[in-house]
């Protein structure tokens, strides 16, 4: 995504009600901050948050935490909430390498949307399902590990599968062509533009059970 | 794959030196067959033998079996191979669902090339990737299982990855455009045919350790 500096993009996140300023005073406890039990589903690089926001709505009793890690895109979303009360939803302005620092047991389900393919070799690690990132994952997970990752990139998809199984997860759902299937599928803004290309869009849903405790 | 009956297509079957009349002689044997210890593959599915003919020549070191249920179809198969002589090529006229009366510790490498999908719910036990067939198959595999499979079918793929990781494979090469990847395939008869019509070839590379021993 082509990013712009936006002058006072800080001040506008900082002072946004969705904003979860310091994530690390929840972590373990983010019932304290939705007031209720209800699961919580994360994603990790929301964007401009189409994605998380109509999740949100749709599902009232989950609630939605999104990370970005980009000011002038996290930015985009606030604006876009900033005359809507969503209260199942928050947002941290921050990255997927510090998730540890962020969530203990606390997320049901991860999304992995469109995320950044990385397709030099030596760039494999920053990849988001890279090994490294599910380990950080797994910590994050209340009980059983779930992810749901969806990408046009095909070389992200094969090389995603293989870690996810690499890693021991089962395939709840493969679609290879999502659009083309029955499946309640809610469209990012990435996602909308790609699809209106002609070109597939590549899904996978894999859990795996926590057998730690 | 349209199935014609050809006149006298049994006594051409039974007359080639390259059908293997009755495998459960060989079973557990086959260096007595092949005269020598190296590598089996084998091909579930042949049809007109196009892949499995090209490998055999292209792998002198390996021996390949051929299976196909047809007779229709197997015939032009060894009316392909009858002025050719390839001895680390063998045929077999049989049926997916028999193979523990063909094979014990036999096999190093399984080929599933566009097998039928068999769309319908009520017929998903025929798949070639059923778990009922990667039972049979791993009692005729020498020591690791290990499976090639390309379809053109998506749906097939998709439940095939599935079935795989279900039954603890994992994945060493998943490619969603085979064609377009630096990947040393030998192309079926089929495949070309679908190929041209720009239509992307599934391919997967499955392994499992096998720990029986």
């Amino acid at each position: 995504m082509r990013l712009r500096n936006i002058k006072g993009a800080n001040t506008i996140i900082e002072n946004s009600k969705y904003i979860i300023i310091d994530p690390s005073i929840y972590k373990g406890k983010y019932q304290s901050l939705f007031k209720n039990d209800n699961p919580i589903h994360l994603e990790i690089g929301m964007g401009k948050g189409k994605f998380i926001v109509e999740k949100a709505l749709k599902n009232p009793n989950i609630n939605f935490i999104g990370i970005e890690k980009y000011d002038s895109v996290i930015v985009r979303a606030i604006e876009l909430l900033d005359n809507l009360n969503i209260p199942n939803l928050k947002l941290i302005r921050g990255d997927a390498r510090y998730l540890e620092d962020y969530f203990e047991k606390d997320i049901s389900l991860i999304y992995l949307n469109f995320s950044d393919p990385w397709p030099k070799d030596r760039h494999e690690k920053r990849r988001l399902t890279h090994k490294n990132f599910l380990i950080r994952y797994e910590k994050a997970f209340k009980k059983d590990f779930k992810i749901i990752m969806k990408t046009d990139n095909r070389k992200l998809f094969e090389y995603s599968a293989q870690s996810f199984v690499d890693h021991n997860y089962k395939i709840n759902k493969m679609s290879l062509d999502l659009h083309q299937d029955d499946y309640d599928n809610v469209v990012t803004e990435y996602e909308l533009k790609f699809h209106n290309k002609g070109y597939p869009i590549y899904m996978i849903d894999v859990y795996k059970q926590n057998t730690n405790d």
